[in-house]
Formats: C-alpha cells, sequence, structure tokens
C-alpha cells in the first residue's frame, strides 16, 4: 500500500478552513464561483506536493523507465506528465491498484503511453539491465529487506543507469500546537508498520541502503514539507487531507494491539488536527535520493 | 547565550574524518598541502550554516539595523559582511561577549562600522521606530516571554520595518544510525531549557508570536540541515563542532538535575557522535521568519 496516496481523490465539496491564501494563490479575478475556486485550490494541493518530490526527474524521450509498486498511480500521473516521451513501464502486485491506476492515468494524463504489468518486486518478469531508469516511490518502507529490493532493482537497470528513489519519515513530524498524545498516535502507526515488518523511519538511512545495494554515486536530500496559514495548499492538502489519514487509518490496529487507549487514540486525532487549521503548523521530511548502477557492472 | 556559537573558533588541527569531498569542494588542484587545506574545510563548514541562515538577508546602505543579543558576534561577522553599507549596532547585556564580538569582527571583517551597545533587551537605549531593521537570532528561545520581547523590538522598529528572526527547534532533531539514548541526552537539553523559563522547541511557532506581538506579514520557512557523508562541511561543522557540543555542555546539569545517568548520557553522546562520521547522518531545522511593524502604528 502507499502510504501517502489519498484513500479516495477527494471531490470538490467545499470544506470549512480558516487557513487565507498566500502568495502565489489564485488571484481574486480568477475566481468565477465557489466549486471552480474550490477545484483550483484542489489542484493546487496536489501540485505543491507533486513538485516537492516530483522537481527534478525528468526522463529523456525514448529511455525505457520502470516505475515499481505504482499503487494506485498517485505518482504515474506526475511521471507521464513531466517525462512524456519516456516509455514507462508501470508494476503493481495488485491487479486492482493497476485498475485504478490505468483508469487514473487514463482521466488525468489521457494519451500517456503507459504499459502495464501485474508483478512482484522480488519476481520481476524483464530482462536484465532492461531498463534505463528506475522510479521508486514509498515502496521500501514496506519491505522487510529493502536492500534485497533495491538488489533485484539494479539487477534490471543497464549499467549506469539510475535509480530515484522517494521515501517518508515519520520521526521528521512536529508540528504547533504540540501534544503528546498527538504524537504518541504516530508513534502508533510507527510501531504497528515496523510489526508488520516495515520501517516508517526509513528516509533517513537511504544512503547507507543504497550503497549496501551496490549503487553508486548516491545523493540523498531531504524535501520539506513545512505548512502553515501562509502555506494553505499544504495545510489542507497535506496536513489534513495525507498525513493526519495515514494515522487515523490505523486506529482500529492500534487499539487492538493496545498502543493505545480510545480516548487517549481520540484525543490525540483531534489535537493533530488542530495543527492543519489557524496558527497551526506542521513539519514533515521526505527524503529522495538518486544513484546509479556502476558502468560495466551487474548486480548479483 | 547563544546556543548555536560554538564555544571556541576550532584551529586549524587536523581532525580525523571519513568524510570525503562532496560536489562543490575544493578541487583536488587547489589543495596546496594538508593545513590549507584544512582552513579551507574550516570555512567551508562556517560558510555552509552562514549560507543556509543569512541568505536572503542583506540591508541596504544606509539603513539602520540593530542586532540584539550579538553575543560573540557569531552572526554579526555575516550581517556585516552582505550589508557593507547598512549602520549596524550590536546589543549584548553581557560586556564579556561584546568584547569577544568586537574583536571577532575586527579579525574577520576589518573595517566593518559596527555600533557595539551594552543593554538589555527589555531596557533598550534607542528611541521609539529608531531602527529600519531588527535582526535576532537565537535569543527568543531564552525568554519566558517572548512575545513581550518581540514586543520590545517592535517598538524600536519603525512603522513599515522589517524584523528578522532565527530560531532553532530540537524537535526536528532525527538520525541515523538511530539511538533512544542519543534522543534521550537531547530531551535532556530541552528540559533544562525549559526549567531555566526557555524553549529549545521554538522555532515551530514563530508565526503565532510574532502575531501575537503585532507584527504583519509574517512569513516563516524552514531551513534545512541535512548533515551525511556527502555535505562533509555540515556533518563536522555543524553534527559534530556545533550541534553535539550544544548537547554535551549540559551533561553536569542533567546529572545533577536527575534526567539522566552517567553511564546513559555518555552512551548516548557517543552514540550521537556516530551519526557525524562514516555512513551517519543528521537532520536539524532552522526556522527564519521576516515580518513587518505594520505601517502608521507604534507598539503599545
Amino acid at each position: 500500500m502507499d502510504t501517502f496516496t489519498p484513500s479516495t481523490p477527494k471531490t470538490a465539496t467545499p470544506t470549512p478552513t480558516t487557513a487565507t491564501p498566500g502568495p502565489g494563490s489564485a488571484a481574486p479575478g480568477y475566481i468565477h464561483g465557489y466549486s471552480e475556486r474550490e477545484a483550483v485550490r484542489l489542484g493546487d494541493q496536489a501540485d505543491a506536493l507533486a513538485d516537492l518530490l516530483h522537481s527534478g526527474t525528468r526522463y529523456p524521450a525514448g529511455s525505457r523507465v520502470l516505475e515499481i509498486g505504482c499503487g494506485v498511480g498517485a505518482q504515474t500521473v506526475h511521471l507521464v506528465r513531466r517525462s512524456p516521451g519516456a516509455r514507462l513501464v508501470a508494476v503493481d502486485r495488485s491487479a486492482e491498484s493497476l485498475a485504478a491506476a490505468r483508469a487514473r492515468v487514463a482521466e488525468c494524463a489521457p494519451g500517456a503511453l503507459v504499459e502495464w504489468r501485474q508483478a512482484d518486486l522480488f519476481d520481476l518478469p524483464f530482462a536484465e539491465g532492461e531498463f534505463d531508469h528506475v522510479f521508486v516511490c514509498f515502496v521500501l518502507e514496506h519491505l522487510s529487506d529493502p536492500v534485497a529490493g533495491l538488489e533485484r532493482l539494479r539487477g534490471v537497470l543497464r549499467p549506469g543507469g539510475s535509480l530515484t528513489v522517494i521515501e517518508g519519515d515519520h520521526g521528521s513530524a512536529f508540528f504547533h500546537p504540540d501534544s503528546a498524545l498527538a504524537r504518541a498516535a504516530i508513534d502508533c502507526q510507527t510501531r504497528l508498520q515496523r510489526a508488520a515488518g516495515g520501517d516508517a523511519l526509513l528516509g533517513r538511512r537511504l544512503l547507507p541502503l543504497l550503497d549496501g545495494a551496490g549503487f553508486e554515486g548516491a545523493n540523498v536530500r531531504p524535501c520539506t514539507v513545512w505548512a502553515d496559514r501562509t502555506r494553505p495548499e499544504l495545510m489542507t492538502g497535506f496536513t489534513r487531507d495525507t498525513f493526519i489519514p495515514v494515522i487515523e487509518s490505523v486506529r482500529a490496529e492500534a487499539l487492538a494491539a493496545g498502543l493505545a487507549g480510545p480516548a487517549d487514540w481520540d484525543r490525540g486525532i483531534e489535537e493533530l488536527r488542530r495543527t492543519a487549521v489557524g496558527e497551526g503548523a506542521f513539519h514533515y521530511t521526505f527524503f529522495k535520493a538518486v544513484a546509479h548502477n556502476p558502468a560495466g557492472t551487474t548486480a548479483r
């Protein structure tokens, strides 16, 4: 599952918010009615995070690109928009997700050329060195052995080809107003992910993971989300509609595992929501790395 | 005390490090010997953090600028270098710090015009609206009432004049390898600072503080330090030589207050040091805000 994919794209339902338009918002002259304004705002939300994550990722026309673990296509639409001439192969192990991704791309980027393949990262139906570039986003965090996963990806990458990887790190989440219960709720998600064999704190260790898998020249950079009232598109699009739902989604599991009591949990979520309104503020760091398959070598 | 001022400027003593030069380091052709190389590296360290914090801060020639709480001049030297024509008044309540700051500026920026004044933020010897700009860095974190401090600063700022404020936030510190004892050591510093009336987690709430003090148009942005082996100047200059010494400096206090046992403390510091070598990595966020004194008003 793609942690940072909002479960369902939000429709243009007006939602109360105290956020005020900041610099860069649509000028008043462009606002022709509430629902159009709302549509623009929702577009801004998606674009603000996509700009942060996809900035600098553009594949040459004709290059063969693998997106592994495309899920419902949340990143695929941005890949095809930014690299319209690349030959993208999008892979996921879930047929249901692939169908959703295909529908999303058909709607958001009609005419985009994407080959869809159902496969598992550890059993890829591709020849050694078949791809010029590999893109992987919010996948390693779910693997019990991310180095082994990266080795498989290096195996289908041509010598000298590039891997781009994006992962979050829940240890980067801090906010105003601060709240011990809100921090505890986030910690529940981290513990449950660890119990399932994953790591919600993986972003910080991308460099050693890439080294361990035999990549070279790895460069990791933080992509920082800072969402306060001067960035309403992130306050609603990221904090309210993306991050908080990720935490909320583990309520039943967290209570069943005895990691939190229901009253504390609900209070924690309530206090987390306060960071997305008014004078609230939220910080989160994604990490993006680019590394290369050494020229003249193949993965084991 | 200025939290992020290294206690003593390091001399050019060669220090062991496994860090390798990253992109942007001096090219091999410029390296004429070990001590010169070391001097370049030390210069890079100082500049890397200064570039991050001072980027975008440049005051017009002739403008009257107040730096409040200049300490030993760690930021003053960068202010005068970047705004050589501004008329800077640097204030600190400690005569000893002022003397050190004066010596530092004389050495690092000879000829810079700085007026030095010994005074307390809450008893400033200036007329209402006397300054065009105010610069304050790592000061609010030590105040029990930062809003009152900001109101005093607004009082000496002309209507429409700008305030620039920089603060850290220890809640932003996370690292690889992760370590519960290292996190506990950082938490000791945060608790001791709170017990002394300050707040090491202040950065995240700059916007409400500025609003509360009557400033307008406040914009806060994160200045992210990400220090891994591809950024050796930050790995040594920030993690090893700046952040870790800040934490280490409270050892006696932390033990005396019963916040940590000596074995756990020392292990925590040891594990913190591992984040500054080899495959280690360290994340920290400073926050920088610019806000204005409303035109046509004066502070209460």
